[in-house]
């Protein structure tokens, strides 16, 4: 194939960079896979050239193209793979996420997302890029394990799916969210703001709006963290 | 006072970049403020001086320090703060983090114990620097508002505090953390490995070890994740 330039948020294509996310792509959605390259020394080439030969997919060794995908001067293997889109599921839960802004913020959320099983994520645009290298890597390869679609606004996102409960949090929310009185509820949304601003107050008025106990001493959480804990607290306190 | 030089691991004094922890550094730590640096067009610049003339610390406008103090352009305001160093109390509760390496994620987890009012971080040694401007930012001023001790080993932390509950997080820990049953402990040491390699597996002889119940299609959580779920599950079960 032609040579894979550097990432274009409008282009059609991304790439995995280092072993994790790449072993992840190959396990989890081969079809997309466009392209496999790998530095002549990477350690793990055999079971590497295995894997992509049981799927039909070429495994080239090319150094120049890994260093011209990568900042990183060790990145020693990679995977270009077409962008996709894939609507969500509406009888499972969702996460919302209103105008993320953080590349590394959106990988770590889509991680803590597939270790607790919730497989369903909306961003209301403007977002990060989740097809970023950067959010693909902090990700560690969750990406491909969840469905994630984009919607224009919040509005457009709940005329879609509106049979459930939303649960927008809030720094003044009004229940706060403890081990012992998680909310119970047979499907729900968990809607988070931008990592600086929050969510809009008009939120508070969108189904069950919810604190997490925090002290003064700080500003807010970080966005990756409340995220951890509002699914956390909802996927124990309602197992499917 | 001479120009402030670029941050050094040996040196005796760091400094805060931007606003937030700027304002923390002034309102928890005044005495180890050594300068306090704001661009002219700082657009919070009186609040800044009478926040200074106040504690009896002069305030400089001066662009060109702020531009060789912090990597990103815009930083507007800075203050200079000697390092130093704080015993933990002996009679609260403890995280321990066994050889951090990540800035970003060790500034996390300052913001967030100091969200739940954990305020006592043992670092076993080698870690990341605590001190660096990168976790200090990460921290949003967090660090000055939490003890944090470094030690040699884990048995050197132990053997000073060893009248408490030691709970190591471990991929096997031999008990979950649920909402309906975290441990009730009198004083605890919640207790966390490596970004990368976790805890060595003697560490399941330390005390009750605990598992994050997760799904297989990740490898591990994310430090900080995992932190902020003990931290949030640990205080609210043992409120103090």
């Amino acid at each position: 194939m032609e040579p894979v330039k550097r990432y274009k948020k409008e282009g059609g294509y991304s790439y995995t960079l280092g072993p994790f996310p790449t072993f992840e792509l190959l396990d989890t959605r081969p079809e997309l896979v466009q392209a496999v390259f790998c530095h002549p020394s990477f350690t793990d080439k055999a079971h590497l050239q295995a894997r992509c030969a049981a799927l039909s997919l070429p495994c080239e060794e090319n150094a120049k193209q890994l260093a011209r995908l990568s900042d990183k001067e060790n990145c020693y293997v990679a995977a270009v793979f077409s962008k996709y889109q894939e609507a969500l599921l509406p009888e499972k839960d969702h996460v919302v996420l209103v105008n993320p802004s953080d590349m590394g913020n959106l990988g770590t959320i889509l991680r803590t997302l597939a270790a607790f099983g919730l497989g369903d994520l909306a961003l209301v645009e403007p977002c990060a890029d989740p097809f970023h290298p950067k959010a693909v890597r902090a990700s560690m390869g969750a990406l491909f394990r969840t469905r994630v679609a984009r919607f224009p606004s919040f509005e457009d996102y709940r005329a879609q799916y509106p049979q459930r409960d939303f649960f927008p949090f809030l720094l003044d929310g009004a229940r706060s969210l403890t081990l012992a009185d998680c909310p119970a509820s047979p499907r729900y949304s968990l809607i988070f703001g931008n990592e600086s601003s929050g969510l809009p107050p008009a939120f508070s008025q969108v189904g069950q709006s919810i604190f997490i106990p925090q002290s003064n001493a700080v500003d807010s959480l970080n966005l990756s963290i409340a995220v951890a804990l509002g699914g956390f607290a909802f996927t124990q306190r309602n197992p499917r």
